[in-house]
């Protein structure tokens, strides 16, 4: 049995894993495998149409905004937002909170000028800034709303006055949003909506086409959304996953659900660290993320023997990020509480076995 | 039985389906689903080492080109080869063999000049394009190898003493190519490559990095051959799909091999459709496509009957575009000489109960 702690690609449900593997054998008594379908088979639009519903159900999207499902990953999206959304000489404002922050704004820059409102890089990003002013002539505010690396989450939309796009990559899907209160949210697929290889958009259709750029068509929000996410070949078997991981999450209950799953996972976890005498917590209290838990032990050196304990334990993709060091936990949607009871227990033992 | 015509996604081995159907419930004995796994393990670098090697092998790639798996199909290229290749104020050649043509040469339209050197626009596309000459202060020649919709294929890399480039997305890995040829060539996986989702460059190393222009990374070919196709989370399945049908291929003897199945499959065809009074082929008979053999009936009328019997016969897929009408046989490496044979049976018998 292993538990799955990846950061990404990461844990989806066994029930989507069986429903998946069987599609691939043969889809929807089709005589057919659904990697040989056509994209433009009346089975396979129903996939699409069906992924978009359960997209606008689950997270309440408001009619006047458009679902896409295209390629790319965010890395993609940190070129495709000012490509759509900055017009020619235009600036726009970006929240450095860690590295896909950074890189975000740094491809921004190379099609416009990138004002950076604030950073938290003066503490290797363990906390999320607060205080600081967004320039009112900024066409959008750009912020990471988890940032994986060192665990921290923006739980609370900022409130800037302006157009606001966020990179919700690795925390869709874990608790309720309002999205009227954006403007554009991305998101790879890659944590909690599916698999690697499809990438979500939510635009309010106002911006659609108003950058003013002549720009390549496949990377024009509004051609995606003309075209119903078909504009050419859609990532099939990426879309009909995360398809299947939505139903499970609607049958879960939803997302206010699975927010409230996150929550006690996240504080069991959590209280453990603050409780063992060997381990510490690497971000702000006040800051830290339900999905990617970081923490460190007191003494480095022991390290590398509570990562031996966890491998015998089964508990897998725990070794933290290098600029954080120590130990990563992610605990998305998938992840039952009783991994986070292994994990626990692993501290637990660690501890009773080294203080003694 | 279903025999899958169809043009893109399509068909692929059954050997492929059962080996990818397993990898999703466990994948390499890791106790992980392959949609789980992290993209950084070593299990699923050895999958990007791996492809990338049967991509070298069997299509005999010279030392200096990267090969590179992406995101985002042909239609990505259409705006990343001139983003790549094209410096600002830059000519670039198209020849026009269709709609895919068609939308390269628009797209690069968006970023420079284009010249049309060439269209059989005159004929439906039914033929390519011979005599022509092209600017020799181009920055590149493009050209699509396969025309699917209108059954046509360009078999010899045409002489332009300029920098080529093609779009090979339904033929490669069909034939023998002379990849030194070539300065850039470019492919969707979902014809001969594997599942939909991951798109296929191989480029010249001295052509990384040149067009002088200001692009964002996840645009530039230099990014993802420097970080060795890992510059952002890739497309996992895809990828991995792709390898175990590169796979299949090198087992069954390679690209010479299965080059001689398609010429027998696509001689047996079309020996059909010149033999049968009932029906006619749409192309130039010099420039029939191996891999899509389109074809009409004398009477169009009797269309929908002939649709009928085929779809009784389990023949998926052969509809063909509404450009062309007609039917549509799209018959790729992985499809058997037996289908080829129950469509031939179908047309035979369709003649012998229509003209008594």
């Amino acid at each position: 049995m292993k538990h799955n702690f990846g950061a990404g690609p990461c844990i989806l449900p066994k029930e989507v894993f069986q429903e998946a593997s069987q599609a691939v054998i043969e889809f929807n008594n089709t005589g057919l495998s659904i990697l040989e379908i056509s994209h433009r088979s009346k089975e396979f639009e129903q996939v699409v149409v069906e992924a978009e519903a359960l997209v606008r159900e689950l997270l309440n999207v408001p009619a006047d905004y458009s679902v896409l499902f295209l390629q790319g990953g965010a890395s993609q999206q940190f070129a495709m937002v000012p490509m759509n959304l900055l017009p020619e000489g235009g600036k726009a404002a970006y929240l450095d909170t860690g590295v896909w922050a950074t890189k975000a704004a740094k491809e921004a820059s190379k099609l416009g000028h990138v004002e950076i409102v604030a950073s938290s890089s003066d503490k290797n990003y363990t906390y999320i800034p607060k205080d600081y002013s967004v320039p009112s002539d900024a066409a959008y505010f750009h912020f990471t709303s988890n940032n994986t690396i060192y665990g921290t989450e923006v739980f609370e939309r900022p409130n800037v006055g302006i157009p606001v796009v966020s990179d919700m990559s690795s925390d869709i899907f874990s608790r309720v949003i309002d999205v009227s209160e954006y403007d554009l949210i991305y998101a790879g697929a890659q944590k909690n909506m599916g698999p690697a290889g499809v990438t979500l958009v939510i635009i309010k259709n106002e911006l659609l086409g108003k950058s003013g750029r002549t720009i390549p068509a496949i990377f024009d929000y509004q051609a995606h959304a003309k075209a119903g996410s078909m504009y050419n070949t859609p990532p099939v078997y990426s879309i009909y996953v995360s398809m299947l991981n939505l139903r499970w999450l609607k049958a879960k209950g939803g997302v206010s659900v699975i927010e409230q799953e996150n929550i006690v996972k996240a504080r069991t976890l959590y209280e453990e660290i603050d409780r063992n005498t060997l381990f510490k917590g690497t971000a702000d209290k006040d800051d830290r993320s339900r999905m990617n838990i970081t923490f460190v032990m007191e003494n480095p050196e022991q390290e590398a023997a509570f990562l031996e304990l966890a491998k015998e334990r089964g508990l897998v993709g725990i070794k933290g990020h290098r600029s954080v060091g120590g130990f990563r936990a992610s605990v998305y949607n998938a992840l039952t509480i009783s991994s986070i009871n292994a994990l626990v227990d692993a501290m637990r033992e660690f501890e009773e076995n080294t203080v003694k």
